[in-house]
């Protein structure tokens, strides 16, 4: 089965366009979790647990084991077994590299550590991330606008029309969004695109309506649900067909807005909330955010 | 001593702008060495021994030690403490991310690896590297030409004029170079410029004569050394003044150029070279290379 087949069966399945995002700052934590690798672990186990049962797919955020070192990779590829096969395992990484080194990448994120998608950037072109977007059953989402303030420096720059691909001037980030229509085999390639920028969702939508969209950036970010749920499904062939299911491929990625969930609302107390408790709200935070990320066509 | 100064003491040292790649692939390492992460670590171990004394930088190729896990994590850890403390450590990781995520992967790769450089990709903007660029004694080599055979798709896009920063209408990678002179605090950014596009090296050098230059692509890929000799050094401060030294904080990595005087000249035989010999032929290797990155102004 394709990425894309496995993830409409899933987001059938619950009902829902929810992404976990996997973040775990260690000065984020709950009271009661220590600052160090093992606190970091033993939360997001707590957060897997509770929280699958609603989601689509879960996107760790590996820069944030990384830190740890090697002893945090190995606690991500722990942590990796523990997601259910039917939940999209979406390493968000942010890779690229020339040929020989994405391939390199490609084993790291797909036979090692078992992702069904990464998250890859375009800034090296499509030749350079082939290795990440040539398996016909893995998904590469490519940067196309980032959810980040200054996200616009490079990719709102104007660049020039060009002929050959009936395109207009247009930003950066419209053209990565043409481009990347051809790029893989077809069926292997998304876009991310920050639920901060609506007016430049809509218009990927309008140039690329076959591309599965990761949308990152609502809740604590500041994006709004409404227009992602407008503007966020592909309407046509790869994610739009019956590949893409009814949410069109569609994946909205909530992280802090549900583990913050984890903080108890007054402020904490001195002995912390056990894991139980932690556990509990995460889950009645999952279940809510899928509520509302529920797609309905 | 912030990086430049570092890097400046050490280029004098040795006397060339030799960078050693260390990008071991299983499957080209020499006869006697494992294709498993062991026969990768003993090949590398033998490949700093052989080529540091030669070496003003070494940029280890991150990805092809997270292709085995955690594993190959920790035997980069280990083989970074074998790097002389003189020897700048450049971490080819193209990362960049946004602002929480960025400064997880400032401490993956300079507090826990140890890092004094790293290489970054600037499509989400300053805004999103700002902790990868803000430390006065690290560095940051950002994407802005690179080697690849199809790295002009992006990069050579033409961007419109600027008025406020005085630019003209110019290819992506001219626009990278102009921004890139602004960001951090001075002296601590720099340019990925492949030796592959020597045109774009010189149009690069004559916009930003103030930027050290890390420069892949001679040998294996290509690429010349005179032109990069030529226009590399920087010629303004901070790179081209005391702080970058008589090369103008030039950095040119040979990868494949140096790794690949391991296996015998013949083709091999089926006993296999011992290591002493291939110590032997990285070292001489090197020392060729440093005499050909000889910099004399």
């Amino acid at each position: 089965m394709t990425y894309l087949e496995r993830l409409a069966a899933r987001t059938q399945a619950v009902g829902s366009v929810l992404c976990v995002g996997m973040d775990p700052a260690p000065d984020a934590l709950p009271d009661g979790f220590g600052r160090d690798l093992a606190g970091v672990e033993r939360f997001c186990e707590i957060l897997l647990d509770a929280t699958m049962p609603f989601a689509a797919a879960v996107k760790p955020n590996v820069a944030f084991f990384e830190a740890f070192g090697s002893a945090g990779i190995a606690a991500l590829e722990r942590l990796r077994g523990r997601v259910p096969a039917d939940v999209m395992f979406v390493a968000d990484v942010k890779r690229g590299d020339i040929g020989t080194t994405a391939a390199r990448q490609a084993t790291a994120l797909y036979d090692i550590l078992g992702c069904d998608a990464i998250t890859a950037n375009p800034y090296l072109g499509s030749e350079a991330i082939e290795p990440l977007i040539s398996r016909g059953d893995r998904f590469a989402y490519v940067l196309c606008r980032t959810s980040n303030p200054g996200a616009g420096e490079l990719q709102s720059l104007d660049v020039a029309a060009d002929p050959s691909l009936e395109a207009p001037a247009e930003p950066l980030y419209a053209r990565v969004a043409r481009r990347a229509r051809t790029w893989g085999q077809g069926g292997t390639v998304g876009l991310v695109v920050g639920a901060t920028a609506p007016v430049e969702l809509e218009r990927i939508r309008a140039i690329a309506p076959d591309l599965a969209l990761l949308v990152p950036g609502v809740g604590a970010q500041g994006g709004e649900v409404a227009p992602v749920l407008r503007h966020g499904p592909a309407t046509a062939p790869p994610a739009g067909g019956p590949r893409g299911g009814p949410a069109g491929g569609l994946l909205v990625n909530v992280s802090r807005g549900i583990a913050g969930a984890a903080l108890p609302a007054s402020g904490g107390n001195s002995t912390g909330p056990a894991s139980a408790d932690v556990g509990e709200r995460l889950a009645a935070s999952a279940a809510e955010w899928a509520e509302r990320l529920r797609f309905a066509r």
